[in-house]
């Protein structure tokens, strides 16, 4: 009974799949030049002048490749859009992408780092961030840490929930020193849960005044991270409008202005999207290709800046109050167009139903590929006919370890590589030595390469096990 | 508009979670006891004597608590079901818990290595494995392994698919040995995927052909990993039987026996389960109690071993054929119930609809347990009346950073700890640097304790990294 089923499953399937294929489903739009990309036919794809096959052949498989050129572009569209000062503070989500050689990049533009734990803190000191551009934010801070950037003085505490209130404060009163603070709230849309004290019913309101109460936090600013991804200037407006009714409150109660409002971050990257459970599951049943975000929607990050900054000033000019700081907490839009990720073809595998293409790199290495559109990129024929459909896999041994239930291209073997683009956001934190070692990663500075992280080594993965008897 | 709908759905909500919240959930049944903890009242859970307080007040927090008195136990479960030699050779899965000091007991047990990486083949050779208590599997093996692999002779190599027969081949021909190998199937149920050739349409059978025909191949090997998990001695069965089946035509076809029948592995453990996304969903939306495992209904690995033993002999006795021999390859089952994960409360945050509990130990070292049941325990006042339902979360800035929407506890405060089990199978592999430094693994022997894995500290994470100018 169950084959039977199942035979008029697949009977369904076959004969629906032709149909679904062609559904709404835009044409391919993203080409190479939208990473920088060119492609100097018989080697494929270049960055800077860098050949991707150079750098695999020098450098090794799988392989980060990063571009300070491309990240110090995207920090100036952040802190100079179209030449002018943007009259924001940009502190850089450490989390999302925590490179040392990128840091330094951007910190060498201006930007300050914005961290979540005791770990990013120390390593925002060891890249030589002064205190007073440092912004601790996240709903897990440890004690210790909290007085750490008491101590050390930094920027701003972004105190996440209420019951945060009382632990910094008594780390205040210890250290004797009245830190700068701000208080996480949420205004409705956005992420909830763990993160914020809600406006809604006065909690937030009451956070506020029980901050001030304390009379051993200097209460300076507050911060609303969206999350998600803000795609465009609708959005950005949802999010930026009940946060300064907020504030208009929250001033009149308080009878003094807050010195800064800090926008946390959450713009998208133009060429990446979350993938919704339908699409997925198309992908998945009925090879359907994955929708390509449209870039021509995009919204900028010139735009998301000057958004901002004008929605602000024109509020404050209304209300006739002088303009406060204005923080901006990019993560994502910073550094995910940044870089990529090559991988080698190890095998193929076909069967009647599909064709799968082994890759040496998998969710080990791109674990948000699972969930967030990606471009992927044959290095070298990319604009040859896409005469097969792929079930893009990686090595672990599991099912999971899938980037794609039907990704079109030209017939690949093995020694082929692939580019996985946006590979700069949220693929070296959420890295795994899952079974195989993490790879090196180089960094592409005008017509140089450099390392910026060497491959980890097989020895490297246990290098903190104490063995028995040694 | 959106907001009215907002309302209603909130209203239905409330109205309906507390029945729901009653329906169809299991009293809870687990006892610490299932992993040898006791509990001495004051100081809570310990285990071998060793209190977890203790333990986290020496290496720690978060900690991996590992018993290699339970890893012994597992093993001889295995090789020595009751008493007498089980009569398979069992592989330990290295990449479910790859713990050199936890593989060097399973080894002493007389446990060979099923590696799946050129990491894990050296890994094995590292701790001293002969080459003939090797195996290696995947669907991901580099070149440079496979000549390895065949360089040093190991027990077997399992080839994934059919187009890997070539690539074994060629490596075979250039160093002048016949490795000996098996050949990956599937059946109809379990992964199929990317992983072994289908036994429908007769692929399975042709793909032994053509091992064979290469002339350079030691053919002595099925291999049927059915994946997931199983639960029953009916799933066992419905696993065993197709293979059983082929492997009669197979050796009708060739007119001669293979030597070994590999049958993965895949065994449950008892207090593990995959969690539905009903189950899920209602635990998110209604806080309703995951169900529990029963662990009545699992199957050990004494009846799994014996059942796969018994139904090989039987059905080898009926066709009048030597035993062949049988090999078992456990991951999960062998090490999930020896290892836990212990955790602290850094803060709670109370909301009108939830209570949250915020843990220095999230997603970044346990992944799985957003997907599978695992059971969490206050370590003091486990037995304390459950007034509090928490949405326990760890420190890393996602709302996907949630390891329950729903769990009913004795209220808890900062510094409290947690206890989450069944750590020793998939936490150490799929765990990340994300902001925070991967935790010390300590061991457990007898009465004494030891270090099996020092804590990562902030300068490991950037261990690697070259800084520019340094």
């Amino acid at each position: 009974m169950r084959s039977l089923i199942a035979m008029a499953k697949a009977r369904a399937k076959s004969v629906l799949k032709p149909t679904v294929q062609r559904l709404g489903v835009p044409a391919p739009s993203l080409d190479p030049q939208t990473w920088g990309l060119a492609d100097d036919g018989r080697h494929g794809l270049s960055l800077q002048g860098q050949r991707l096959t150079d750098l695999v052949a020098r450098w090794g498989s799988p392989l980060y490749v990063m571009s300070a050129d491309r990240l110090r572009t995207n920090a100036r569209r952040y802190t100079t859009p179209e030449g002018n000062p943007s009259g924001c503070e940009i502190y850089y989500s450490y989390k999302t992408h925590p490179v040392p050689a990128a840091l330094r990049v951007l910190h060498s533009e201006g930007i300050g780092a914005e961290v979540i734990s005791h770990h990013e803190l120390w390593l925002a000191r060891q890249l030589g961030v002064p205190p007073g551009q440092i912004v601790y934010n996240g709903p897990g801070k440890s004690t210790e840490s909290i007085r750490e950037a008491i101590d050390l003085g930094i920027q701003l505490i972004n105190i996440n929930h209420s019951e945060e209130i009382a632990r910094v404060a008594v780390a205040a009163q210890a250290a004797g020193r009245k830190p700068r603070v701000g208080l996480r709230i949420t205004t409705g849309g956005g992420w909830t849960g763990q993160f914020g004290t809600p406006v809604a019913g006065g909690a937030a309101l009451a956070a506020f005044a029980e901050a001030d109460a304390t009379g051993v936090l200097d209460v300076v600013a507050v911060h609303a991270h969206a999350g998600g991804m803000i795609h465009s200037r609708d959005a950005l407006l949802q999010a930026i409008g009940p946060l300064l009714d907020f504030v208009e409150e929250l001033e009149s109660r308080r009878g003094k202005p807050l010195e800064i409002l800090d926008f946390g971050g959450s713009l998208a990257t133009p060429a990446v999207c979350h993938l919704g459970a339908l699409d997925l599951r198309l992908n998945r049943t009925f090879q359907r290709d994955l929708p390509e975000p449209r870039l021509e929607h995009a919204l900028s990050i010139e735009e998301y800046v000057t958004t901002i900054r004008s929605t602000v000033e024109q509020r404050y000019r209304l209300r006739n109050r002088p303009m406060p700081r204005i923080f901006i907490e990019p993560g994502r839009s910073m550094t995910s167009d940044t870089t990529l990720l090559v991988a080698s073809v190890i095998s193929t595998k076909r069967t009647p139903g599909a064709c799968f293409l082994i890759l040496d790199a998998g969710i080990n290495l791109a674990e948000s590929v699972r969930s967030e559109y990606h471009h992927l990129l044959p290095v070298k024929g990319w604009r040859d006919e896409r005469t097969c459909t792929y079930t893009v896999v990686g090595p672990i041994c599991t099912p999971g370890d899938t980037l794609s239930y039907a990704w079109r291209s030209r017939e690949l073997v093995e020694g082929d590589l692939v580019a996985i683009m946006d590979a700069g956001a949220y693929f070296v934190p959420f890295s795994t030595s899952f079974s195989y070692p993490r790879p090196a990663i180089v960094m592409l500075e005008g017509p140089d390469v450099h390392l910026a992280r060497r491959a980890e080594t097989f020895e490297d993965i246990i290098a903190r096990d104490v063995f028995p008897g040694c």
